[in-house]
């Protein structure tokens, strides 16, 4: 079957505004009666959330990095088969909370396992289904950091700490950086709604 | 570290009988008094066995073949790196029924996810860890089948039709002609003890 729709997928280290942005993104759809379909990593179907709570719980502090990384590959291919490629092939947008260059980012720098591992182990969605258009939201982790220490409670991932997540963001500006045309940086610093105009310019200009 | 241990996997499709000889092979390390590590896959750590029940459990009907692939990949690692490879450089002997063949066979052949993928997706263990010598309880699946039919409870895989298992039999066979040092193949149709002077004779030649 061939994909009629688009698939947009949502980056940026942690406390980098994702959240609010794909909030906003809702409501525009809403607004212009556009139908999407809004799924997060990990998790987003009924597999892919029971191992999200493995990959999250902090309890589970013997995980090795490669055991997190394939649970994560595990999650994803899950997700693109069960939800993203059916609705991509009905024609829907598809707006995905992290995919693929998460893991690159998190797993293949952040926790030093390398780009080519993670794209090796990803190889299944890699060739089924990568993204039409990436919004990277561009915030250094000493900012994001500042930010989610007001929620309440961190999971295990959030609660490593600043140096794992300069690697992480180091790894985002290298994927932004190599792949121009997919990658749009947005400056995640500015203002929610001046953030949130630049969201929209790029997706009025994709449609 | 350097692992001075000796590492025996265990393969063969389900009712070769396996854990017989898993046992016999039990009793004859304590005889000789040679400590042995002895793990089934997957599990065999905490977080592998959570793993594990999402993997087997008959109510998981909507996981995709790669998903699959991935979980037992995810809990291989996390017993080669927690288990497996802390024992061998302790010089222990590490008995592991089932690894990364299991996965070839079943996800590889059975699933028909193709053998390269497989062993792309399990490049952390291949690369760390490799079995010096893997005994494969050679039984076509008909004969396999009767004997497991006795059981009460069967899991999400052993339920897979006969096609299935015959196609994992064949990854077997292709397997054990292309590594003929490494997989020694035992005829598991003979009587149990019979079976046994082969799994001995194999092990005695190897120490």
């Amino acid at each position: 079957m061939k994909k009629t729709g688009k698939f947009i997928t949502i980056e940026g280290t942690d406390g980098s505004g994702k959240s609010t942005q794909i909030e906003l993104l809702k409501d525009y759809f809403n607004e212009i009666n556009k139908e999407a379909v809004f799924v997060r990593e990990p998790g987003s179907t009924e597999i892919g959330e029971k191992i999200r709570s493995l990959i999250l719980d902090t309890k589970n502090t013997a995980m090795t990095d490669e055991t997190e990384a394939l649970l994560y590959a595990a999650c994803r291919i899950q997700l693109v088969k069960e939800v993203i490629l059916p609705s991509l092939e009905e024609g829907k947008i598809v707006v995905c909370d992290r995919y693929v260059d998460s893991s690159i980012a998190y797993q293949g720098f952040g926790r030093g396992l390398g780009q080519e591992k993670i794209e090796s182990i990803n190889s299944f969605a890699i060739e089924k289904c990568m993204p039409d258009i990436t919004l990277f939201f561009n915030l250094p982790p000493e900012k994001g950091i500042l930010r989610k220490n007001n929620q309440k409670k961190l999971d295990r991932i959030e609660l490593e700490g600043l140096s794992f997540h300069n690697k992480v963001y180091n790894g985002y500006l290298s994927l932004a950086a190599s792949n121009k045309d997919r990658i749009k940086s947005i400056d995640a610093s500015l203002p929610v709604e001046q953030v949130f105009l630049d969201v929209k310019n790029i997706i009025d200009a994709m449609r």
